[in-house]
């Protein structure tokens, strides 16, 4: 493969190569400036002003363009310069900078090649053990991410498997080469580690307040910084789905952050560490644990406990990517620690990049129940891979372009991203745009009809995560139940059950206790109610989960129906067809086998009449 | 590892090292007495009656013993002498001669070195796409398979993966080399071949009416007789679970198997027919369909179609190897057609050589219904591997031992079987023996009570099918329904249902159809019913289901707690051991669950009180 082969996504403008003599983001946007207005009228000048850091300030001259700004400042200015000309949008008016200064892609890329959670293929990077990339590629990717600003790329999966901990010492050169390819566009890398790796080094213990674990931590961090002085910092995934943690030697999380902590302070680096952890060996029996619960009940504690330079990475909701979940209250209810809010642009629960599921309506939801100022730093698991396409559908390359506007400025508007994506990517005719807009600004709610009506999730198949399967993880250790019986679905997550509300701010709590005021769609994430409970539009509960599945099903039928008349280029066009198709197979099992799941146990027919299999 | 390492199984007596240089199987005869006289008072005279064939004649005489047999027969018999004199036990009078001709081992081994569906190891002879193993444990094999009549060992896997089938080529050498090393045990290999392998090799078809695939397979036997003389045929599984076949071509199961079976004819090669074939794409949705009818809908207009050579292999019931099913109405049906009966010693449904599985009461009931004069053949999937005590569970060797002497005698009764394997494996106290026999012989009804109760099998979760999962499988594909719903449960499978009885002669459809005579044991299989229909012992259908589950967890717990107390030597004791908590874990996840699961369902209470979880 090579760039040329590779297709562009977003960038379908930048038809000259990825820079690859540039040095630095300012030479960077040299490059990319002067190519583009090779073939549009204007120049534009770049002005160095170190204060404004990775901010810009664009502004129109007489004999063309000005951009000001730090060093990845300019960088990211000339690529919104070059998309707006290319749209003939107007330019952004006064000093642009990013709301989060940490913006991450958490890539779950695994040495061997293999993407965990992956969709769109084998890694980019890794292969067979090793670094193993196409430069045209990653200078592209590069490009990719620059072009939306995002900063951070951590390369290895949370799960640090072998030999992935060698990027700390034998692969270092490797890394240090690879950290190279991307900084002339203004992304630094992050690397996963694995909290236990001193003991695969000879240490006796993990232990972070053993001194000698210490001074290792120490050493180590000073020949990673020397070999890669501009590392981000790392992502550690601890005491969490059998990952090894400061909990084995009886230490808490913050004692196991800050140990690290210490050790990169000095370059630096920042330490973030992953909030989701939970008790994956749950008995079903037992009623009284109840997993949202547990990242709130394990950190608050520890508000205020953790040094400046750790970060606690937060997944958006409680659980882990559910289609709807509520906000995890931790992110509301921790205040003087440091934050990241995790998203995963990877369709893990959302579709697998084989259904159709845009994202920023979602975030559009999440930043206005949260309050952007409650975080520090914004996550995203990636969704690309070695596919040609990058994101397996064509369409999922949306979620990544959009995660970098909403990183950068979490006020952004969905449709006006979505439109802005679409328009980057095709050339249609502006009703088919609008189709297209239209279609994806939908998407998400579709998908919600038919795998996740009234917050009742995991009705999925187990491992995969793909498909329905109601009682799939029902009996299993995972803590995801919905308790389904001939009466009532749902869990009682008030006070007067799991107490799980009660982490909620006041205001919160009174809006979700009542199931006559709690919003539809988190009815049976915080309720268990009776199949009969009449809900607000005076439908039945059943009658709601019924119709749900099957307006799901058409509404899934309309989407591809629309899209079918557009002009995409081929092999877009194709591609998305072939996943259209699936994803309409997908929904009408989710249709009827939910649907029959639920009038099995409570064998009231549709009142409609629509067939229920028996 | 070498034979010095590896446990002997029920070979504890022989305790030389296996013959290295033996050629024939009345050499390895005489080799094996001569090192047993070393020990024993005594002698025996070995006297080759070819007419014999398989079968002997053991005398006694004033200076110790005569086996008179053809050349594998005089092994079988000395093998026979020998466990006799070791136990103490009469010699059997007369002429012995194997009931069946054909007694097969069917190992699912790859060339990877994984075996599918084995629960003892990777494959004692393959690794790497190679054939791979330790010389000595492989004669060692020999002996176990020559001490108990078993004939022929399928080697490969009857889903042929790649390099497998290569033995027909460039691995024929390596598969001749391993031919000799059995060949001196009474033992033939046979091969599973793939039916489309014509065209891995510059055919453009395997129609089995095409002049070009006839001579192909012509010459392939040819060149493989000439290499194996003694090769006892071919195994394959056609059409079945995405394999190819003739239906590809348009063409029977008849033609498919007649063109490959006249291919190897005129080397006595016989052409093993598996009649595992459904459809595996079913939708659920879809009550005509049911699949234990698929076997005897396809093959019973065949009847007579088939070559002389041909053996058509059928599983012992019409399903899968569940703990329960009904005899395979194929077997009855199916008159003017060479068959072969298949078990499964690896205990794929069947506790997965984890839980205690006895297999030779199932065997006495089946060969009590069919009339062992209905087949022709015998056959069972392997329990092997490379584990140092060759079947996981130390107990699990047991049903190999027990298979052989089934194979040769049906007739056999189970608790001789067991009591013999148990002293000729375990050097214990008569009344410890005793207590391992009864826990043995009821091992299969404890495991039947909570896993498969009234024959509602499938309750098991999907891939693994290890542990329960009442709705694991009920969406998907593979036809393995239960339809449990708020009323009841099972499928109507009398004429009034899908129709599957009707394959039964008149007789068993009588006592079937009705669920006031239907055995109880099977009443699910064939009945759909109510929670509160009433059992022959008055008891209700659900209060039946909680009491099964309840009854066979406290029975799991009764036997571990007598083969606790069993002077077993170790590593048996602990291995043994560790697998009983693996199987009381288990039993308790199906009390609960499969209560819970009902429970849910149709909301009864148990009567007697005791926790079912909500």
């Amino acid at each position: 493969m090579n760039d040329g082969q590779n297709r562009r996504a977003w960038l379908k403008d930048l038809i000259w190569p990825a820079p690859e003599n540039t040095k630095t983001p300012a030479e960077t946007a040299a490059y990319e400036l002067e190519h583009f207005f090779a073939g549009h009228s204007g120049k534009a000048e770049i002005c160095l002003e170190e204060a404004l850091g990775e901010g810009y300030i664009l502004s129109q001259t007489e004999m063309g363009y000005t951009i000001r700004g730090g060093e990845a400042g300019i960088l990211f200015g000339a690529y919104v310069l070059i998309r707006a000309l290319t749209l003939q949008e107007e330019l952004p008016a006064g000093e642009q900078k990013p709301y989060y200064p940490l913006r991450m892609l958490n890539c779950w890329d695994n040495m061997s090649g293999d993407v965990e959670r992956g969709y769109a293929g084998r890694s980019l990077w890794f292969e067979e053990g090793k670094f193993s990339y196409d430069l045209g590629r990653i200078r592209q990717l590069g490009r990719m991410l620059g072009s939306v600003g995002i900063n951070t790329l951590c390369l290895n999966n949370v799960n640090v498997h072998q030999p992935a901990q060698h990027m700390l010492d034998d692969l270092l050169g490797d890394t240090a080469r690879f950290a190279a390819l991307l900084r002339p566009f203004g992304v630094k890398l992050m690397l996963s580690i694995d909290f236990s790796y001193p003991m695969q080094c000879g240490l006796d213990t993990a232990d972070p307040l053993d001194e000698r674990v210490q001074a290792w931590w120490a050493e180590k961090a000073k020949i990673i910084w020397t070999a890669i002085p501009d590392l981000a910092g790392f992502l550690v995934k601890a005491d969490s789905e059998h990952r090894p943690g400061p909990n084995t030697y009886g230490r808490s999380h913050a004692e196991g952050a800050n140990m690290l902590a210490r050790a990169i302070a000095p370059y630096g680096g920042k330490l973030v560490w992953r909030a989701f952890v939970y008790n994956c060996m749950q008995d079903w029996r037992d009623t009284k644990t109840d997993r949202p619960r547990a990242a709130y009940d394990l950190y608050m504690p520890l508000d205020g406990a953790f040094d400046d330079n750790v970060i606690l990475q937060i997944k958006h909701g409680p659980f882990d990517f559910q289609v709807r979940e509520p906000l995890s209250p931790l992110l509301l209810g921790m205040k003087n620690t440091a934050k990241a809010i995790e998203f995963q642009l990877a369709q893990e629960y959302t579709g697998q990049q084989i259904d159709l599921y845009a994202m920023p309506p979602m975030w559009k939801e999440i930043f206005a129940q949260m309050g952007k100022e409650r975080v520090q730093a914004i996550a995203a698991v990636s969704n690309l891979g070695r596919d040609d396409n990058w994101t397996g559908h064509p369409f999922a390359a949306l979620n990544l372009f959009a995660y970098g506007l909403y990183a950068w400025n979490p006020d952004s508007d969905p449709e006006a991203v979505i439109r802005q994506w679409a328009r980057l990517s095709y050339d249609l005719p502006k009703e088919q745009t609008e189709k297209l807009v239209s279609v994806l600004l939908r998407s998400r709610s579709v998908y919600e009809k038919y795998t996740a009506t009234l917050g009742l999730c995991w009705m999925i198949t187990p491992n995969t995560h793909y498909g329905p399967n109601p009682y799939g993880y029902e009996f299993q250790a995972w803590g995801t139940y919905i308790r389904a019986d001939r009466s009532a679905v749902g869990i009682d997550r008030t006070e007067k059950g799991t107490g799980y509300l009660c982490q909620y701010p006041e205001k919160m709590q009174k809006l979700y206790q009542d199931p006559h005021t709690c919003p539809d769609e988190l009815l049976l994430f915080f309720h268990r109610l009776p199949y009969d409970f009449i809900m607000k539009d005076g439908r039945s509960l059943i009658q709601r989960i019924y119709d749900d599945h099957f307006a799901g099903y058409e509404e899934a039928k309309e989407m591809a129906s629309i899209l079918k008349d557009l002009d995409l280029p081929e092999p877009d066009r194709e591609e998305m067809l072939a996943r259209m198709e699936a994803q309409l197979r997908n929904a009408r099992e989710w249709r009827d086998i939910v649907n029959t799941f639920f009038y099995r146990f409570c064998g009231v027919p549709d009142e409609r009449g629509r067939t229920i299999y028996p």
